[in-house]
C-alpha cells in the first residue's frame, strides 16, 4: 500500500534552544523532579507531565538517542516514578493483597516487576517493587495515583500498615556501558547484583539504593536518590564519571522499549485491561496462598480466556513517526482495535509496535489495515518481543 | 525594594503558529478531551497534562483572555475535570462518608463545592459535586485519582454502590455575556438556574448538563457535554451561538481566579493541607449525623488551631509573572513558608497571590519578603479575596 514520506515531527523542538516552561506549565501546580535543574541545564528539550511531575523527553533527536543507548550509555531522570512505601506489622500481608503476583517468592534486597489489579482484574498500574525488609516494601509506579488507592485499601482492610511516598527518586542508567560505569562508581557490590537485585550505597556522601533494573532492556541500572536535596550533586556526580563512558542525558527510548516488547501504562494497557489480555499473565499467581484483590476475576479470564489480545505487528510502508493517538485497525472491513504503540525500529528497519483486538483476530500472521493519520496501510500480526534480549544483535 | 522589570515568559509561545504535540507529548499515553481537536483548529498555543489528559492553556496572550473574560464570554476546555460516578442502595451515604460537607443540605438538581479528605484531613482533592438523584452523584475532579481512591474505600466500607468514570466532559462558558448566550441556546430553564444548580438538556439533539458554576467568579455556566463523539458538535454550536456576544476559546484565568480567592489543587493545596489551614473550614461540617473519613484528625485540627495558614499577600515592585515555582518566604531574615500562587492583577495594578506560612506569623499587615527568581522583594499579607464577588469592579 503506497504511502506519503514523512517528515519527523518533533524536528522544530529539537532546534529552539532553549525549552519554554510556560509550553507546559501554568503556575506551581505540577511538581519538579530533584533533577529537574539538571535536566534544564543539560538542555532538555520537551517535558511531559507523568505522576505530577515534569518527565524529560527528549534532549536531541530520539532516533540519536536510540544509537547513543545502544552503543554508550545514557542517563534518563525518571523520578516521576514516585515511590509508595508499605510498612508495619501487616506489611507484607498488605503487599500481597495489592498484587497478584506471589511475594514469598521475592527476598529481602530483591525486586519485582509486579501489577497492581483492582477486583475486576484490571491493571491499575505496573511498578517495580523492592522488597527492603520482611515487611517494608517500595513500588515505584506508572502513571496513576497509587497512594491514594492503597490508602482507600488498607482503611478497610483490617491490616496494620502505614502508607507513605519516600523520598526515593531513582534515576536510570542504561546501556552497554553501564556496568563499568557502576564499577567505577560502586565496585562490585552493584555489578554483581543480579538481574532485579538491589542495593544500598552510597556515592560521596549521597544516600542511593542502586536496582539491577530499567527500562530499555539493554544492561542497566536505576539509583534511587534517597535525598531530594542532593539531586543536581549524584547528577553531577555521575556524568563526571560516566565522561570516558560517552555519558550522556536522554529522555525514555521508545524505539527500545518497543522492540524488547515493553509495554507503556496508560498506552498499551489501562485500567479497562487485564493482565492475561495484554501477555502479562505470568505475573498473576492464581494459586498464591495470600488473598489479593482480583483473584476472581481472574481466575474466571483465565478460565474462559481472554476476549482480546495485544498482539505485535509490523505496519508496512515508509518509517512512520511516533503514533500520537490509538490509530483504528480494520480486519477484513470492519473496525476491530487499536494500535495502542508504533514507531520506526532503524535497526530492525521496519515500523513496529502493538495492537489490541478481539482473541479471535489475534493469530500469528493475520493480515491487518492500519488507519494511519496519513491513510491506511497493511499490517501483520507478529511475535513480540521483536527483538530478543539474549539475541547477537547487530548495534549500527 | 528595586526589582527588575520582567519580561512575559509566553512571548516566544504565543508567536508559534502551529502547536508541536511532541512538545509534550510522545505516544497515545495520555488522554484528548472530546474537544481537543477543536482546541488545536482553534489556535491553542500550549497545553498541559491533568488528570492524565490535554488542558489547553492558553490560545493569546493570557491578559488578552483576561480582559475577554471580564467583557464578554469565554468558552474553556476542561474535560480534563474527569467526573467520577457515585451510585447504588448506598450511594448517599457513601459520597457522605467521602467527604466532611453535610450532602443532607444539598438537593436533588444541585450541586456543592466539596472537599474529598483523608484519615488525617489531608485534602485529596476539591471537586464540584453534582447530586442527579438521592443516590447517585458526580464528582468533577481536580488533578488527582480520586477513581482509585473511591474504589480502594468502597472495597472495606460495606456499603453497597458502584463507582465508575461516566461519559461526561464539562466545557466552562464563562463572562458577564455568558447568559444572554445562555438563554439564546436553552432559554430560562438554564438562566433562571440558582447558584451551584444544574439541569439536564439538549443543544442539536446534543445531550448535556448545564450547571451554574465556573473557576471565574464571573457569571458563568459549565456544560457538561454527556456523549463524548459530539465534542466538535458542541463546541461548533456554543461558537456559532456565541459569534453575537464575541465569544472566544481561552485557557483558565489564573488573574482572575486567585483576584476571587479561588484556589488550585496542587498548586494552593495538597495533600499535606488540611481545609482549617487553607481557609476552607466552611466545608467542613463537623456535627453532620453521618461518619466521614478524616472527622477525628479535623475536629482535633479545628480545636488546637491550625499550625499553618494560606495568607493573601501584596508582592511589591514591577509586574511579576505566573509564579512556576513555589517562591520562598522570609519573615525577620528566616525562612517560614512558600508562596503557592502569585501574579500581576491589572486591574488591581498590583502583584497579588498567596503564601503558605505559620498561623502565628500570618496576621493581617505582616511583612515578608518573597525570594523572587530575580531577587527579594517585600510582601505585605492582606485580606482575601483580592475584589469582592459581589463589588462593582471597572472592567477596564
Amino acid at each position: 500500500m503506497p504511502a506519503k514520506k514523512q517528515r519527523p515531527r518533533r524536528k522544530s523542538a529539537s532546534k529552539s534552544k532553549v525549552y519554554d516552561m510556560a509550553l507546559i506549565q501554568r503556575g506551581a501546580r505540577l511538581r519538579r523532579s530533584p533533577f529537574f535543574d539538571s535536566t534544564l541545564k543539560a538542555g532538555c528539550k520537551s517535558y511531559t507531565v507523568y505522576n505530577h511531575t515534569f518527565l524529560p523527553s527528549y534532549y536531541d533527536d530520539p532516533v540519536t538517542e536510540y544509537w547513543h543507548l545502544l552503543k554508550h550509555v545514557a542517563l534518563w531522570d525518571v523520578a516521576v516514578e514516585r515511590n509508595v512505601e508499605i510498612r508495619g506489622p501487616d506489611g507484607l500481608d498488605f503487599m500481597q493483597l495489592l498484587t497478584p503476583r506471589d511475594l514469598e517468592k521475592c527476598r529481602v534486597g530483591q525486586g519485582k516487576y509486579v501489577l497492581i489489579t483492582d477486583d475486576a482484574g484490571g491493571i491499575l498500574n505496573d511498578p517495580v517493587l523492592l522488597r527492603l525488609e520482611e515487611n517494608r516494601f517500595w513500588i515505584a509506579l506508572a502513571d496513576s495515583d497509587i497512594l491514594l488507592w492503597a490508602k482507600g485499601v488498607a482503611r478497610g482492610s483490617g491490616l496494620d500498615v502505614t502508607i507513605s511516598e519516600p523520598d526515593a527518586s531513582p534515576l536510570q542508567v542504561q546501556g552497554p556501558k553501564s556496568k563499568a560505569l557502576m564499577a567505577d562508581l560502586f565496585g562490585e557490590k552493584v555489578t554483581a547484583l543480579p538481574y532485579y537485585f538491589f542495593t544500598p550505597t552510597e556515592l560521596d556522601g549521597i544516600p542511593v539504593l542502586v536496582t539491577r533494573t530499567g527500562w530499555t532492556a539493554e544492561v542497566g541500572y536505576e539509583l534511587y536518590l534517597l535525598d531530594a536535596s542532593r539531586g543536581e550533586d549524584l547528577w553531577n556526580a555521575v556524568m563526571k564519571a560516566g565522561k570516558p563512558y560517552n555519558i550522556r542525558p536522554t529522555g525514555p527510548s521508545d524505539i527500545r522499549r518497543i522492540e524488547a516488547g515493553i509495554l507503556n501504562y496508560g498506552a498499551d494497557m489501562t485500567m479497562e485491561n487485564n493482565p492475561y489480555e495484554v501477555d502479562l499473565g505470568r505475573l498473576v499467581d492464581l494459586d498464591k496462598s495470600s488473598d489479593f484483590i482480583g483473584r476472581a476475576a481472574l481466575q474466571r479470564i483465565k478460565d474462559e480466556g481472554p476476549k482480546r489480545k495485544l498482539a505485535g505487528i509490523e505496519i508496512s510502508g515508509e518509517p512512520i513517526g511516533f503514533n500520537m493517538t490509538k490509530w483504528p485497525v480494520e480486519r477484513r472491513g470492519r473496525p476491530i482495535g487499536r494500535v495502542t504503540s508504533a514507531i520506526y525500529s532503524p535497526r530492525l528497519k521496519k515500523n513496529i509496535g502493538y495492537a489490541i483486538v478481539p482473541s479471535e483476530h489475534a493469530d500469528l500472521g493475520n493480515e491487518l489495515i492500519v488507519l494511519h493519520p496519513d491513510g491506511p496501510r497493511t499490517a501483520v500480526i507478529v511475535k513480540k518481543p521483536f527483538i530478543d534480549p539474549g539475541k547477537e544483535i547487530p548495534k549500527s
